[in-house]
C-alpha cells in the first residue's frame, strides 16, 4: 500500500476470527470484490489445533459500492452466519490512545516521540500517572498530565476515577509504559486486550517484581522483555512481541537495567503499532500477528 | 497445517505471480472453493512499485472435485485472462535435489542430515564435485557422487555432461553448497531461479571472492551470510535469505571463518526448505517469502 | 595468537580464580613474564559484589625458563598465597571428551563434524547412549559406541559401569547432546562443572520436560536453547551460553522443534568450544566466559 | 565496578597502543600496584598481524601515592619507552560533547533523554545544525542550539565558525545523529577519531546516499545502522558498532526508514556511551572495543 500520505486510498480494514468451516475465504472475497472493493491485503490463518480461523482483509473503499458508514452492517450477516468475532476499521480514524506511566520516562519519551512524527496512527489523549515526575516531559508535547496517586486505600476509587476519564475521551487503546501498579480485574474487565503492558523479561521466565535483578542473579546470558496484553493473571497475557539482547559477565545489574531500556522502548513501540494497524488477533491467551 | 504423517491431508499449492488487477483474490477462491477445495493457507502480496499480485493458496484436494492430474488444465484458462505466471505442487509429491560442492563439507553434512531426518521434502538424487573430497561424506548416506574436475579447458564440456545428468535424473533443484566455481550463463539459462547458491557475506557488502579477508580487513563488526538464486551477474541475484552474527576484535580471520560456516548451513538450509516448501517467488531481482 | 597450525607457537594457560586482592594482576604478571614468557592473552574480572578475582592468562612458553613439566610447582606458592582455585593447560594437550546421546542425532552429528575439521581441541573419545539408534553415526566418524540402556532398576548399576569406562578412558569433559536421561547426583559429583547439558529452551524459561510444546501453548515469539554445566538441580546449573529465535502464530509444535534443532547445535557447540579452550570460569552459580 | 554513584570509588583508565612487545603488561601492572593503585578492570590485546598492543587498564586512585594531577607525567617515561599512544582518563571528568543535526529528530531525542537520566558521562555543551526544526527539542533540554546554514558557497566559512565554537566550548567529541553534510577534510582533521557519525546502512554496503532506497532496490532481508569515526574517505572510517533488522517483501521503503530509525538511534548510542567511557581505540582503520 502507498503509504506516503497524498497517494494513500483511503480503505476498510477487517480482522476476523471464527471456528473454521469450508468457503470462508471465498465468502469473504464475494463480499469484498461482489461490491467493487479492490482488495489491497489478505492475510488468512488456521489453527488447526483449535480449528479456528483468522483473517485481516485490507481493501480500497473509494469506489466500493456500500457507503462506510453501511459496511458493518452489511457485513453482520455474513459474520453471524459463520459466528464470527469482528473489528472494522477505516484508515482515516483516529484511535484515542493513553498512556500510564511511573517514574521512569524511556518509554514515554520514545512513545511520543513516534507519535510526533506520524510512525503510529491515532493520537495519544492523556498521559496517566500515579506520579508526577513525567507532567513536564508529557506537556512539552501538549499532551494533559492526569495525576492519580495511588495508596492501599483509595486505589479502588482513583481507578473508579481513571476509568471515568478513559470513558469520557473515548480511549481504544490502553499502554502501560513502565506502570508500576497492578490493576485491579475490575479495571482489565473494561479494557479486555486493550491495554498493553511492557515486561522487562523475556516471560514466562522471571513473571513479577525485578526481572532484572533475578536475571542478573541466575547469570543469564540474555535479557529480553515482553509486551503483551494484560489479563488478570499477572505477566501472563496473551504476548504480542518480545525481544533479547546478549549481555555477559562483565555487565553489572545496572548495565542490565540500561541495556534492558533499549529492548523495552522498542519491544513496546512495535507492539502499540501493530495493534493500532488492527494487525494483532488475540485468543486462547496467544496472538496472531498479521505483519 | 497438521504436519505429523498420518494425519496430513493430500494438498495442492498454487504460487501465482501477475498484473495486480481487481477481482483477483475472489477468482482464486472462487476455483478452489467452489470445486469444493478447503483452504488451508492463503497469502497474498501486492507490490504497489511494480502493480505486481503474489499469492500462494493450499488447498486440502481429497474432497476437490476435480482430479489432481486436471487441476492444472482446469485453472488455465483462468491463469492466462490474468497473465499469470503459476506453478502447480502437490504435497506427495518429491522434488528431486542435485547439491553441488567443493572441498568443504559443513553445509553438504548439515543438509544430509536434514534430509535423513525428514526436515524436506524431495529427495537427493546426486551430489556434483570438481573435487574427490566429500565422496565418502555422499556415499555414507547412500547418495550418487558424480566427479567432474573442471580446469579451463574442459569447463564447457564438464557443464554440458552436468547437465545431461541433471536433465537425466529430473533434477527440479540445484543447490550449490559452498561451490567454488562460476558456472556459465548457458548453464544458469538451464536452471532460471532454480539454483540456490550460499554466499558468505551479507549481500551486496563483500561480492566475489573471500569475503571473510575482506570483512576482516575492514574491521566489521557483523559477518553474514546470503542464499540466493543464481543469476548471470555473480552474487546480485535474487535474495531468498540472510543472517548475521557478532564479531569482534578478537577474533581473528580463522574465527571469522569458524563462525561463517555456522551462519551459512543455517541461511542454505532455510532456503532450501523455503523453495522446496513452494514459498518462494522471484520478480524484479528480489523474492517475495510466503514464510 | 596465529592460529593456523605451522606457525602457532607453544603456549600455557593459566585460569584462575580467588578472592580479589590488591597486587593480584601484578603477581601474575611477574610470575610470567619475570620467567621469560611473552603473554599473549590476559583478561581479567572483578565480579563487585562477590568480591572475587577471576583471570585467564595465556603465555608463549618457547622461551620460558621453567621447562612445562615444572610450572604448575612453581605456580602454587604465589597460588596458594591468594587461595586461587586454578587450572593449567598447554595448546599441545588433547582433552577427552565423551559425548552422551539417546534418539535424537542432530547435535552429535553437528559435534562430530566439528572436530573432524578440526574446530575443537582434543578429541572424541567414546559416544555413549542408552540406544542404539547413533551407533552407526558414530561408528561412521571411527568413534567407539557404547551401549549402557538404561531401566529403573538398572540405572544405579549402568551409571557406575560409566563412570567407570570415563575413568578408564580419562575423560575431561562430558557432552549430553540431548541426552534424554536425569543422572543421579553422584554421577554428577564426579564431573563437577565438567559435564554440559543443552537445554531447548531459554533458561529459566521452561525448565524440564516438553519446553517446545509449553512454549508453543504460552504463545512466545522466540524460542530459545541454554548450554550450562550439570548439577543436582534439574536446569539450574552455571549457565554458559544461550541464544534464542524468532517464531510467529504461523509456527507449529513441529515448526518450534525443527527451529530450534538449529539453536540447539550452535549453542552445544559454542559451550563446548569455549570450555575446551579453556574460557570458561564457574562461579556461585554463573559463568565468566573469557572469549 | 560499583556504578552507583554513591559508592564508586574514584578512578583512573588508561589506553594505550604500541608495538608489541614482551614485558608490557608486567610494566602496565608495575606501574600502577607499584604505587599503591588496586586495579579494578585490565582488558590487554595484541593485533597477531600487524604486531600492534592494545591496553585498558582502570584503577582506584584513592590510596594511589601518585596525585592524580602528575600520573600523566609519571606515566609518561614509560609510554615512551614503549613508543605508546595513551590516554588518561578520570572517573570524575566530564567530556564536553557538541551533536550535529540536520531535520530529523529522533537520534537526538534521544541521546539528550540518555544524557538526562545519566547514561552517558559528560554533557552536552551544544546543538549544532544547518536548520532550524530541532532548536526547540535542544531547548527544551536546556542546551544551546547553534545554527550554521550551509550553502556550497559558505559551506568554508561556516565550518570554520563551527570549529571556533567548538573550541571555545573545549568540546571533546562530536556526534554526527544524522547530520546530513558531508564536511571537509580540514574539518575533520581538527578531530582526528573525535568525531561519531551514524550511517544508516550496514557498512560497507551502501556506502553514501539513500542506503534505505538502495537496499529495498536490491531486495535484501536485513537492513543495518553503522556508526564510525569520521575519516576523510566517505563512510569508510573505523566502525564501532553495527547492528542489523529482519525486513520481508511486506517493507515498503517507508517501513524500512521506520524500522531503521530504531537502529539508528541504539547504534549511535552504543558508540557514543563506549567512546565516552575510554573503551575505544581505533587503528588501521578498525576498532579495538573493550566493553
Amino acid at each position: 500500500m502507498p503509504r506516503d500520505g497524498e497517494t494513500s486510498p483511503r480503505t476498510a480494514t477487517l480482522l476476523m476470527k471464527c471456528p473454521d468451516r469450508k468457503g470462508l475465504v471465498r465468502s469473504i472475497a464475494d463480499f469484498i470484490s461482489g461490491n467493487g472493493g479492490n482488495i489491497l491485503h489478505a492475510d488468512h490463518h488456521i489453527d488447526f489445533e483449535t480449528h479456528y480461523f483468522f483473517s485481516r482483509v485490507e481493501w480500497e473503499i473509494d469506489e466500493f459500492t456500500i457507503p462506510a458508514g453501511e459496511i458493518a452492517a452489511s457485513f453482520r450477516p455474513l459474520a453471524e452466519a459463520y459466528a464470527m468475532e469482528w473489528r472494522l476499521r477505516f484508515s482515516d480514524e483516529h484511535p484515542a490512545v493513553a498512556v500510564f506511566v511511573s517514574g521512569l520516562g524511556h518509554c514515554l519519551v520514545d512513545l511520543l516521540h513516534r507519535w510526533s512524527i506520524g510512525e503510529f496512527p491515532g493520537s495519544v489523549v492523556a498521559v496517566v500517572s500515579n506520579h508526577l515526575d513525567l507532567k513536564e516531559t508529557a506537556e512539552h508535547q501538549r499532551i494533559p498530565y492526569y495525576h492519580f496517586p495511588i495508596t492501599a486505600q483509595n486505589k479502588r476509587a482513583q481507578e473508579a476515577k481513571e476509568l471515568e476519564l478513559l470513558s469520557s475521551l473515548g480511549v481504544d487503546l490502553v499502554v502501560f509504559a513502565r506502570y508500576m501498579q497492578v490493576v485491579s480485574d475490575e479495571f482489565i474487565a473494561c479494557y479486555p486486550n486493550r491495554i498493553i503492558n511492557i515486561h522487562h523479561s523475556f516471560l514466562p521466565a522471571f513473571i513479577g517484581a525485578s526481572p532484572y535483578a533475578r536475571a542478573y542473579e541466575r547469570g543469564v546470558k540474555l535479557i529480553g522483555a515482553t509486551s503483551h496484553y494484560v489479563t488478570p493473571v499477572l505477566d501472563a497475557g496473551p504476548i504480542i512481541e518480545q525481544d533479547v539482547m546478549r549481555v555477559t559477565h562483565r555487565d553489572t545489574l545496572e548495565d542490565l537495567i540500561r541495556k534492558g531500556r533499549d529492548l523495552e522502548r522498542v519491544v513496546l513501540a512495535r507492539a502499540v503499532r501493530l495493534d493500532l494497524d488492527r494487525r494483532v488477533l488475540a485468543y486462547a491467551n496467544k496472538t496472531v500477528v498479521f505483519d
